[in-house]
């Protein structure tokens, strides 16, 4: 098998086998076959796309380029779940202690991720003690004893993608829906999971703009999971405007905190009760929680009587975090200048631009343009307004928290135009979207 | 300027700047761009194409990459020509003293090419001694005193073009129109021709398949060659079956001779002496060659003369070559076998794939599947019988030339087919599609 024949299939349209996607993917992750011939690939999948079989091959090839964890010994039912990522979205600091608070353990692993923000990862990081990088037996021994856990993800899972994602960073051919998905994927397949919640953003702030394509990426992983034999669900959910309140590494840990004791953000309590009754229904198939809606209102009750932060508490003390930090969310790390934006005009919020908020955030220091970079966990923007809302000139519509003047100035040249006015009424956005469930692909 | 940048841009189906293109060429020659990054333009580039504007400022900036040659203090006008290649097509060989022999003197840098046979170098080289490895004071020296030098080409012309070509070999990049040509024409822009005569050839032994291809191509090259500044006119030739009788290096020597004293075969002196013509317009704009039919008539008779074969003759013994070779062509390479192939039928020829004559020639070991191959100067074909001759059966159809009974055996099972038969009479093929001349580009 040549890789300059595979690269001429996929130039000429022709699907590869599963064979020669294994083949790449193998000698390329063994180094046998150089960067210039998979970048030459990668660009002709660009335009010729795959078809469904040549995806779920060349997801499994790269989930199985390294250890496929099997976490059978610890839980009945692995679920995990997964974000698109987006402006303000600590989803899975609430949803993961929730899940866990209803009897479903967690082990999960995560990535740190580039962007407005830091990943899952850095946000936990801004609880003074906090440790991510666990072995894998400290990972298993934690999720035994403690039903969950949420730790930094091995090298050794997927080194392939790792060396592809690499690969096409610096090369144009990250914007591929089938390069994108079997990226994602090959993580979740490998770190063990038998149910996959997907919440693939959409809108301004995120990477997939449109409802359609936001649909394309989702089915498309939805069908990767079925066809790898795992529970498979996607949430289309919004990312027009940044989810619940804070943006900001301890800023978000704050609000999630707030969210465990019942007292979040309307919209960031609705999407996490959300998700975390579709990873519910899929750890639970056949047993109590088969209506989404009966397991929304447990769930919300489950909130408000402090049995899911109970769970939180327990992992940072666990994973080595002073709880201290999360009983007075004071004593999380605080920028130094605190300053207002307040509503030019009276009117109705028409639109507030998630992805000026993410840039505005990043320019602040809270996330990173390059892997290389650290992270300042004090920054970042509190947007308190919706769209929909109905304000009055001078209403206070953003707390931005920074440490130092220049990066201030950046972030409020950044936020130029990042909030919309209108005479008349606006509909609230919605969350969702849309569902794509694994029994219907 | 970032090369990420201008992938992407081609990828979205943008045009690049002259400027984006430059840096790109000099950063890959100079080595500080990877081949990785390079080889995803490529791709972009086979499925985006190039327009007039890029595919000139590439060709431009490939030449520019080296030794731009001047040859204006030897040559009044520089006239040159370039064939895209093809099965039995020892046209330069005949063309280059007989434009001499005119009074146009000629200096021309060849390559030695991969394929059915060599080059024209290699077959030059089967004339004991001749000497093609010049330095660029030999080569000035020769072309100045004899008028006539045709010597390999200097590693400093165009290297841009050496390395992009050897990574398009490997990254199934060679198949683009805007590539080939920009690649084609940077080494004759570079080689310093004030005047270029493109043969392009077009069936089932060339490249280009089809008319259209070949008409895309050629106007692709003419196109650049004008707006570089040189004049410019490409003919569309025939490569449905063998130019002439000879496939092979030595063999074909020995047909360019017989050419040159006016015994040649009719098809092949026909080929030549309208290239000739086309070049002596070029070079004799204004002048006394403007009607190419009279020019044609003037070429026939000095074939017949023995004008262009006395240059012929002192090109080969100032490079060092053994004339009496040419003078008794009994005395160039012999094959050890020599085994005839006889018509099958009665009727008329249909066809005589060229494609297969060639692969059966290159099994024979007269061309290089790979650079580093050396080839066997004395093996070929004789093909004796053209599309549209009446056959008889076990008329003499085709003479193999072969050192080996394996080359042989494999030679003949690749020969299998190439003769096709015909009950009814079959037109010749003609041996010229068309010309597209610079003024009308």
């Amino acid at each position: 098998m040549r890789m300059i024949d595979i690269i001429g299939k996929k130039r000429d349209g022709e699907s590869l086998t599963a064979e020669e996607i294994r083949h790449f993917v193998e000698a390329y992750t063994a180094g046998t076959i150089p960067d210039y011939q998979v970048s030459a690939l990668l660009m002709a999948i660009i335009f010729q796309g795959m078809d469904r079989g040549e995806i779920v091959a060349l997801t499994i090839a790269m989930a199985e380029s390294g250890d496929m964890l099997d976490l059978s010994d610890i839980l009945d039912y692995a679920v995990d779940k997964h974000s698109s990522g987006g402006v303000g979205d600590k989803t899975s600091l609430v949803v993961l202690p929730l899940v866990a608070a209803f009897g479903v353990p967690i082990a999960k692993m995560s990535g740190r991720g580039l962007g407005f923000t830091g990943g899952t990862l850095d946000k936990l990081e801004s609880i003074a003690g906090f440790n991510v990088n666990l072995s894998e037996d400290q990972f298993r021994r934690v999720a035994r004893d403690t039903g969950l856990v949420l730790a930094g993800q091995s090298k050794s899972l997927a080194p392939a993608d790792g060396k592809l994602y690499a690969l096409r960073d610096v090369t144009g051919t990250v914007a591929s829906l089938p390069l994108m998905a079997s990226s994602i994927m090959s993580k979740k397949l490998a770190a063990g999971a038998n149910g996959i919640v997907l919440d693939v953003k959409l809108g301004q702030g995120a990477f997939m703009k449109t409802l359609d394509e936001a649909r394309q990426l989702a089915t498309i992983m939805v069908r990767i999971g079925v066809d790898a034999g795992r529970d498979m669900v996607a949430l289309l959910s919004d990312m027009n405007q940044p989810l619940g309140v804070a943006v900001g590494n301890a800023l978000e840990v704050a609000e999630a905190v707030k969210t465990l004791r019942g007292q979040g953000p309307a919209d960031f309590e609705a999407h996490c009760v959300e998700v975390a009754a579709y990873m519910l229904r899929l750890a639970g198939q056949g047993k109590r929680w088969l209506d989404p809606r009966e397991t929304s209102d447990d769930l919300r009750r489950m909130l408000r009587g402090g049995a899911a932060l109970e769970h939180f508490r327990r992992m940072v003390e666990v994973q080595g975090g002073d709880v201290a930090r999360i009983d007075d969310l004071g004593k999380l790390p605080q920028a130094q200048i605190r300053e207002e934006l307040r509503a030019a005009e009276d009117g109705y919020i028409g639109g507030i631009h998630a992805d000026k908020v993410g840039l505005a955030t990043l320019a602040l220091g809270a996330g990173r343009a390059t892997k290389a970079e650290s992270i300042d966990h004090a920054v970042g923007i509190e947007v308190h307004a919706n769209v929909g809302d109905a304000v009055a000139r001078n209403d206070l519509l953003m707390t931005i928290h920074a440490n130092g003047q220049d990066a201030l100035r950046q972030a409020r040249s950044l936020l130029d135009g990042a909030v919309v006015y209108s005479d008349t009424p606006v509909d609230p956005l919605p969350l969702f979207y849309g569902v794509i469930d694994g029994a219907d692909v």
